[in-house]
């Protein structure tokens, strides 16, 4: 009898026909023989609709009363998948983060979970029912209410399963698994039965948004098996979980692309110490977020400074650029949001030697110029012209023949 | 400096649009010196829009989970003013049942309230914040969320002026005080200044609904100054409170009807001891409230028995009367739906004779004949046809001089 927490997200309780759905997976489950936890999220559509009421109060909301206002939305949804599952005759018992109660830091809206105290589920599980827990929601020390911020259900879930030390974390999606690639572009994309943790990460940080990347991160501290399944389907979907020595290795798990980011690029830049950090320093300061940073060799006592940003921030970002570039004297500001990024990722990268030069070569065979190159441990990331980007994930995906690899 | 109770319904925070304006009155109640407890009920339409979705999901939704979903729209509402009134510039900060802490029994869908803390609400009044409260809701002793029953917010109000010795609990509504009858049947009824809670039960049992019963009850118990007022309009509105002996005494204070009854009749009962049991007995067990009950003069050793019972379980009573009569031996069953009681009310009429014949001798002139008659202290109802209802209503408001009491 293994102890699973199941987490269902708002497109799969979006209305009463589909949290009949859930409920009679939930019951599928159980008569597995199975103790479940199932975490649930805001009916979808919901938590805009609470927003836009709230936004058209005041433009700024004031974050304590917005979270008890958005806590709302998952506390719905676990009360009717309750009544949902009791019909059926198997009865549950649902939580607020509150009455679990999920402690948490006070910082409204972004709240981080402190401490989950097991005892009210631990019972209802062992009077032989269901606990449902709200999703994205939690108390601090004083008793408010907070929440963990978008996609927080996903984490609920997972520290949920921390505490409980449950056996498996599942987290129905809208897909049926994490794969090789993105299926819309590469039809013969393969599902991964297995991915590790870094290499999830890795997956999500580059654009696969299958799964929240805090959820995985903290999967990963606490060694919470994950798995990612349809919520629409049976299936077996992904597992996500620590990697297995004897697990024979396979170099390259898959191919990740974004299309959010812009680039921008100071032209003449003194090649002096400090210089990247006035640059980027402003630019933190405004909250925006860099991904990719290069800065070329000095070639005449200048260098070229190019780092990524968020499509949205692009403009914003240009503006503060435009001012440090008269005040370090920088010749030129260009920029380009017609940019794509695209990545390989694989665990086996760190023994196998020419990944690299292989990927750079498939994509020059098919004439696509690289602009930018950053890597870590377990991925390669190239910046591409947004326009080659099918192109260049289905090069890839074949190039390291992602779509015949042997059972991983 | 006083402190003061605001509650405000369904429609008075139905849409973002009277938010605000509730928004604004609860300010302009700050503004003149006043502490503030502001009670709030769901959105209109909220309430039933979340027992649609459970009824959807099961005709008889599990009551402890039926409270946890109602519970989020008065918390909703909660937050919504209190962003309303932060973004004009006077903070406020909002608490669910639970947070408050509202102790009620675990009668899940009508809980009583047994205590209030009055700790979190104190402090935020100290803080110079307005406090915000969650009407209808509570929290039982093992933190199950519970709910008091329709209507349950002013129950929440008047409980929580109760708790915190407020100088009045203010009712704000869509009519803009108690009448000395429905202004809609009597175009010259007069709004009372001032009416006994005594009075007032009798007018809300009778049939006007301008104020729950039970709020009006727990006002009574804990002398709790109670205000009717407009929630669109300014005004004094109608104040109720203790009979004072310096006032000098209206005799009648106004005209109640009620067409939701509906009249049974078992003819040809056996008079014997035990008979009223036997017949209201099994009534009682399905759980049918009876109003009136008259059982005339035994004539040849049998009687005739009269109740009645809510419209909407007319059928079922007539249906269970059908199988006492058998057992009995009456001789017939009859019945009517088409009924309606007409009242008097006033603490004068203690001490004033000839009240009931010149209401009976009023009724008499216009050809409305009277079915059932039933008398408390302060109160005289009868039962007539409804076609005649509007006549006798406007011809005791008339009778008693209504219109045209001086400044009660």
């Amino acid at each position: 009898m293994a102890l699973i927490v199941m987490k269902f997200g708002g497109t799969s309780v979006g209305n009463v026909e589909r949290i009949r759905n859930v409920a009679a997976r939930v019951i599928r489950t159980q008569q597995a023989g199975h103790r479940l936890v199932v975490v649930v999220s805001a009916m979808s559509g919901e938590t805009d609709r609470l927003l836009t009421l709230a936004k058209d109060l005041s433009s700024t909301p004031n974050s304590r009363e917005l979270d008890v206002l958005l806590a709302t939305g998952e506390q719905a949804s676990m009360a009717l998948l309750s009544i949902a599952l009791e019909e059926k005759g198997h009865p549950g018992r649902s939580y607020t983060g509150g009455q679990v109660r999920i402690l948490t830091d006070s910082a409204f809206n972004k709240a981080r979970i402190l401490e989950i105290d097991k005892e009210n589920i631990l019972n209802t599980l062992d009077e032989g029912r269901i606990a449902i827990v709200a999703g994205f929601q939690g108390v601090d020390q004083a008793g408010n209410i907070t929440t963990l911020g978008r996609g927080g259900s996903d984490t609920t879930a997972v520290a949920i399963a921390a505490a409980l030390k449950a056996d498996e974390c599942r987290i129905y999606t809208d897909v049926d698994g994490v794969y090789t690639a993105d299926p819309r572009i590469v039809p013969d994309a393969r599902r991964l039965d297995r991915i590790t943790y870094e290499e999830m990460l890795e997956m999500a940080s580059l654009g696969s948004k299958v799964l929240q990347i805090r959820s995985v991160e903290f999967a990963q501290k606490y060694h919470v098996p994950l798995r990612v399944l349809s919520s629409l389907e049976e299936g077996t979907g992904t597992i996500i979980c620590d990697e297995d020595e004897n697990m024979e290795q396979v170099v390259i798990s898959g191919i990740a692309h974004n299309r959010d980011e812009a680039k921008l690029t100071m032209k003449g830049v003194p090649d002096k110490p400090g210089v990247a950090y006035k640059i980027l320093g402003p630019i933190a300061e405004a909250n925006v977020e860099v991904d990719m940073i290069v800065q070329n060799v000095a070639a005449d006592k200048t260098t070229d400074f190019t780092f990524t940003v968020h499509r949205n921030d692009f403009k914003k970002a240009r503006k503060i650029l435009e001012e440090i570039a008269k005040q370090l004297g920088a010749t030129e500001i260009s920029g380009d949001e017609r940019i794509a990024k695209l990545s390989l990722v694989g665990v086996g990268m760190r023994s196998h030697a020419g990944i690299a030069s292989k990927m750079f070569g498939a994509l020059a065979e098919e004439g696509i110029n690289i602009q930018m190159i950053s890597t870590s441990e377990i991925k390669i990331s190239v910046v591409i012209d947004e326009k080659y980007i099918e192109l260049g994930v289905r090069t890839l995906h074949s190039a390291f023949g992602l779509e015949s690899t042997a059972g991983k």
